[in-house]
């Protein structure tokens, strides 16, 4: 039995019987000091900020599931964001900016009634400070073995809050420091419901870090550089104050992190990427269907192999993690959603046998969003491609077009044809609307299940 | 202008008409393409779960204020029950066991029902599993810059809860790891208050952990041991499994650390508690007033004029770190609670003079809890004795009718002494009471502020 198991075995089984007369008794001391201690500090200033954010929260929508508190919203917002692995990368780092940030920014000016326009402006700014965090603390802080979205999240969504609620510069370094000082999230969460909760804290944090900032209640303003701060305890491997530095509140905007955030094409490990993107456009340049093909060859970056060899998985969770996979289902539906990773896909019977038909050679030479394809046909043809750069790498943003037939087709399903248009219509036309109102009142209709 | 204080100015001061049209167009393809996963994925199971917490919480009482929601409940009774620092210390690692681990115990068992000795019960297992791990990670992570109250403190909240709501062991290691993973809170928060809001954050955080995994929400169940867990992130430059292999869920109970946790007899830092034990006991032995006072020589442990060497204080605060402050009271006033550490008492002239009459002396071969005081007095009588253990230290801990003064002197203006004297009956009988919710409803009286 490993040490968590042992510990879980311990709470489970011992008999309370079996507690001696002496430690409760010690307990009830415990207990006795601590009421009085809380009594006595229960009417600090700082209980009343901290019980009033947690009392008079505003209504804000949660995604698909109607409305409720605004820390609420935050924090499941940030959850469904982030719980397919299927939104957005900054590359430099893995960070995934948008899950912690826009779900702060969107309850914030919703409480608010903040424009349009001011809104994207907050998300525009949350986002270049986690970024600019991200880069500070990569790649020492990530391989150490910390969720980068769970710990520096919680910075973008502090930051957009903190712009569009209006604290001032003291009260948004305080904001920054109580987020940055309420940052979890380590990798061995990975593969559990544990690491999109840690997207959905980094919201609800900065949210309400922005929110205790306004109300007097007090953080650390020196959380990056400070002795005890983030990059002393959360990164002393490897940290770098360049990338803020190089902010300067007087001439911004000399480059933008943003340009550097990708959209995911697929739900799947990035890597297979390029082998997606090489049959799909094959397969619409040549309409071909899958009972003609008879080979999929392709040359590969090396981690293809690495991490994504799975010749026949099982369940659809494995087969995101199957390139073989991956290139069949991208040729029988042109498309990689989560549709095409449902158990009954993995054991449908013409995309396993399209994936006995997948050869992938490892090549070091080529780059990791870059693929060579030759798709063999029945009649003989052999069909060549070559993806230089995958959708979605910063050198091949995923086009407009492109990231509406994503929207549609996961957003259709939920909404129906009527709402997910007039969705889509409100965000690409957010700039003009007087808040944010109308947009969220459309992405929290409650699904009908 | 530091890093962080960079970052305020950009997010502040950066004129949304600065952003280019680009970085907008961005920012609406980046709330596009989360509207998309997060609609997609709103219906998950987990996502009901998550959502079921956050909205049908039971009501849960907050001390002094009142009740309100649970999470909220186990926030604000964490916070307040560390903001003075004034609670419990687990001497062998500095942890604060009670304020994450009592606050989660106490809302699951109203919301639950629990009787009064499955209530106790579970405060000692919870607190038991802190105090293993903390032993499993100290010193490394406290030198590091952890705030152990916060990282740890969440185990044991989890813990106690899993324990209130019986959870079986493979949902307890879930809530473990949930927990563990959720587990924020750096030194750099000291002064602030971020500090107490990190004891506020655990209790929370180790409630929802153990109300999620009991709704089917998946954690990561090798948190400790795993390769990115909390041993391997939090801990790198030191670990030892020892202390929760001892844990042996068929014997339990050969020993608890409950015995190694001290009740503060003071508010102030530790280090000058033996010599106020000193004072107290001579004036109360002698009758000492301090008019007749000429001197107060001490022969200290040598952390004493390091830490807390301050002859005339200004503030209440900075008197709490003054050794000569809390001899100066402990002999005017018999007590050192927060009433002796007021703006005003720091400016009495009668404590004042007295400081000045405070001398000193470090000696390297005495304990960190032992002091040799004497005092000399107008009648040329000089009046000596030797501390050898402070209270509250595991070698002298805090007798129960000393416990009872505290709670008298910090309760009692709250409640007033009718509701206090029947709350603390409340306390001390509580294993024989069928809930806490008597208990509970007596504790959050709301204040007349």
């Amino acid at each position: 039995m490993g040490p968590t198991a042992r510990l879980a075995d311990f709470i489970v089984r011992t008999p309370t019987t079996a507690i001696p007369p002496h430690v409760l008794h010690e307990a009830k001391r415990t207990l006795i000091n601590i009421l009085a201690v809380a009594l006595s500090s229960s009417g600090d200033s700082s209980v009343d900020a901290l019980d009033a954010w947690g009392r008079s929260e505003g209504a804000a929508s949660v995604i698909g599931r109607g409305s409720a508190r605004e820390g609420h919203a935050a924090l499941v917002n940030g959850y469904v964001a982030h719980l397919q692995d299927y939104d957005d990368t900054h590359f430099p780092t893995v960070l995934h900016p948008s899950a912690p940030t826009w779900p702060a920014v969107l309850a914030a000016a919703e409480r608010n009634g903040t424009s349009g326009a001011e809104t994207l402006a907050a998300f525009a700014v949350g986002c270049e400070v986690a970024c600019r965090v991200a880069l500070s603390v990569h790649p020492w802080h990530y391989d150490a073995g910390w969720h980068i979205t769970g710990t520096v999240g919680g910075f973008g969504a502090a930051a957009g809050a903190a712009r569009v609620l209006g604290l001032d510069q003291a009260q948004t370094a305080q904001a920054l420091g109580l987020a940055g000082t309420n940052a979890p999230g380590v990798r061995e969460a990975f593969g559990t419901n544990g690491k999109a909760l840690h997207a959905g804290h980094a919201a609800m944090s900065g949210l309400r870090a922005a929110s205790l900032a306004a109300a007097g209640f007090s953080g650390p303003t020196t959380i990056l550089e400070g002795r005890r701060g983030f990059w002393a305890v959360l990164s002393p491997g490897g940290h770098d104050a360049a990338p803020i530095e190089a902010l300067d509140g007087l001439t911004p905007g000399a480059r933008w992190e943003v340009q550097n955030n990708g959209l995911k094409p697929y739900a799947n490990g990035v890597v297979s990427h390029p082998l997606q993107d090489a049959v799909i456009a094959l397969r619409n340049a040549h309409a071909i269907v899958a009972g003609k093909v008879r080979g999929i060859d392709a040359r590969v970056h090396p981690l293809v192999l690495e991490l994504m060899d799975r010749p026949q998985p099982e369940t659809g969770l494995s087969a995101k993690f199957s390139h073989q996979h991956c290139a069949a289902a991208a040729l029988v539906d042109g498309a990689g959603h989560e549709a095409q990773f449902s158990d009954a896909r993995a054991r449908d019977p013409q995309i396993a046998a399209l994936r006995a038909l997948v050869r992938a050679t490892p090549d070091a030479r080529l780059g990791e969003d870059e693929v060579h394809v030759t798709i063999r046909l029945a009649d003989g043809r052999a069909l060549s491609t070559h993806v230089e750069h995958a959708t979605g790498s910063p050198e091949n943003p995923m086009p407009d077009a492109h990231l509406e037939e994503k929207y549609g087709a996961l957003a259709t399903p939920v909404l129906g044809e009527t709402d997910a248009e007039a969705l889509l219509h409100a965000a690409w036309t957010l700039d003009q609307a007087p808040d944010v109102r109308a947009l969220m009142a459309l992405a929290s209709k409650r699904r009908e299940s």
